[in-house]
């Protein structure tokens, strides 16, 4: 018997993504374990088509930026990535030798970058556009994990990168501003901070995807606290240094940064940055936190006045 | 501040089935451990509208075919559900508090029902259709999962509960036959097998959710035997028995039964039956299997002639 067209593409593209937990994906279900010191971080992201990418986007940056959209929040906890499970929603055109080939390559060459394997997914067909989901699965010694709720005033608040690249590499796809070839790149493919060890460093983390200030104010939500940060020590890249006159809200509020944004106590701040030097992960303060029980985000300018916004950031369904 | 609408749903609808793991749904990921000695059983599926639901299906049990879909896979390993994490990309007239409550109250229903909760998830919205995916989380004592990949020739065949139900509701919903609510009843709302535990009495065991005779077959390939089993032992509701004259092929090839498929040697059908009792969960022997090289499914008719088929089931792609 030939097998149904959806086992050729499992037994051809997928099986070599998978170690052993995965079963060779011959049953429905993948097994793992743990060892007793160590805790699971499990995590989900959904893309879709003309939402979070384009139809006409490369299909193997498409893959990757799934899997790195996920391994940022893994690494917003401070966890190393084990495996995924994998959806993929797609339209008759897509099921061709072509479309799977260039996609499990782009799953294959981030699976080899930061180490982990596929565990297991569902591929289903979709009358209308793509839809692609990734759950990630980290893991991490008990009690470890970096929290949102955790920062305090006085801390300093810190973020890796450069912020605003993908906002303003997302304007120069949509052609409302001259091609950068770099924006674009950190659009399609952010940069997940897998290396940077910040466990018992960082008093609370997350990571940047709807926009730095609506994240920060997440984090200052969740912690109960205030912040200050100066709009003169967000670090940018030379190609956003020279957009920053016309276009610093989309800096600020646009997504997909996929930076990660820390709150580390001043005593912390040595140990933070030889951390940053090992694992050349750059590393720059932007402000700290103080009392406040609105939680808010203040942004100041270099006189110290503050600028007001017409919106917080991104969001995924308005 | 006032929230966005996608951290208000959140809050109002998802966070009350959570329990701790999932960090009260502030991070973007949850926290979880295992008992030494355990495992965890990980399986995952996709329904995209007008392939696996229609637009205007109660959405309540969408929410709970979704979750249903997942637990008949971990029950099919031997396992029992913990929790799982949710994908929902919505068109835009789905963001309602209307829509949001009866689809959560779906969810909430089927956790106290299986005894689950909500792990994480995303939300996003889709400018063409309804996609959700939920990935399901279950635990096991550590070596004790069922597998496909073990059935012997000499085992007998054994399914739960009756098998074409779904396939039929199907037919009745799309008017090609007359209306009949239990039918569609099954269709609507599969019956995960999530309290029969065969743990050391099955040799291998699947869910059957692609059509019996296709899920048999995947069987017998992954465990390199081949199978016997009898038209007339396949265990019908009464509804279906009406139908049989006619849509046969429907019934053994049709997708949705959620029942499960499994071997069991001769020397364990008595405490098997025993368990089948305890568990009001009904189980029938169809067949037997045994040495074949090409590990074909034959199906028997009363007079031992061998009924051929025109295709052996559903695809999820084609």
């Amino acid at each position: 018997m030939i097998l149904p067209l959806e086992f050729q593409f499992i037994d051809r593209y997928f099986k070599q993504l998978c170690r052993s937990e995965a079963l060779h994906l011959s049953d429905d279900a993948a097994i793992m374990s743990l060892n007793t010191n160590e805790e699971l971080v499990l995590t989900t992201d959904t893309m879709t088509e003309n939402v979070h990418f384009f139809k006409n986007d490369p299909v193997d940056f498409i893959a990757r930026k799934l899997l790195r959209c996920n391994l940022s929040d893994i690494a917003a906890m401070g966890a190393k990535p084990f495996g995924y499970l994998l959806n993929l929603s797609l339209p008759t055109y897509c099921f061709t030798h072509e479309w799977f080939e260039k996609f499990t390559d782009g799953l294959s060459i981030d699976q080899k970058l930061y180490h982990f394997s596929l565990l297991g997914g569902d591929t289903t067909k979709n009358l209308h556009n793509m839809t692609f989901s990734v759950t990630m699965l980290g893991k991490i010694l008990k009690g470890q994990a970096l929290r949102r709720n955790t920062a305090q005033a006085g801390d300093g608040i810190w973020v890796t990168g450069t912020i605003g690249d993908a906002a303003l590499g997302l304007l120069s796809l949509k052609k409302e501003i001259e091609w950068n070839q770099n924006l674009v790149n950190r659009y399609y493919l952010p940069q997940p901070r897998i290396e940077l060890n910040l466990n018992h460093i960082a008093s609370a983390a997350m990571d940047i995807s709807d926009g730095l200030l609506q994240d920060l104010n997440h984090l200052t939500r969740e912690s109960r606290i205030g912040a200050i940060i100066y709009k003169n020590k967000i670090p940018l890249s030379k190609d956003a240094e020279k957009l920053k006159k016309s276009y610093f809200e989309t800096i600020i509020t646009g997504g997909d940064d996929y930076e990660l944004i820390m709150t580390i106590p001043v005593n912390k701040e040595k140990i933070a940055l030889e951390e940053s030097k090992r694992s050349k992960i750059p590393l720059t303060k932007i402000g700290y936190c103080k009392k406040d029980s609105n939680y808010k985000v203040q942004l100041l300018t270099e006189d110290s006045s503050q600028l007001k916004l017409n919106k917080m950031g991104w969001s995924h369904i308005e």
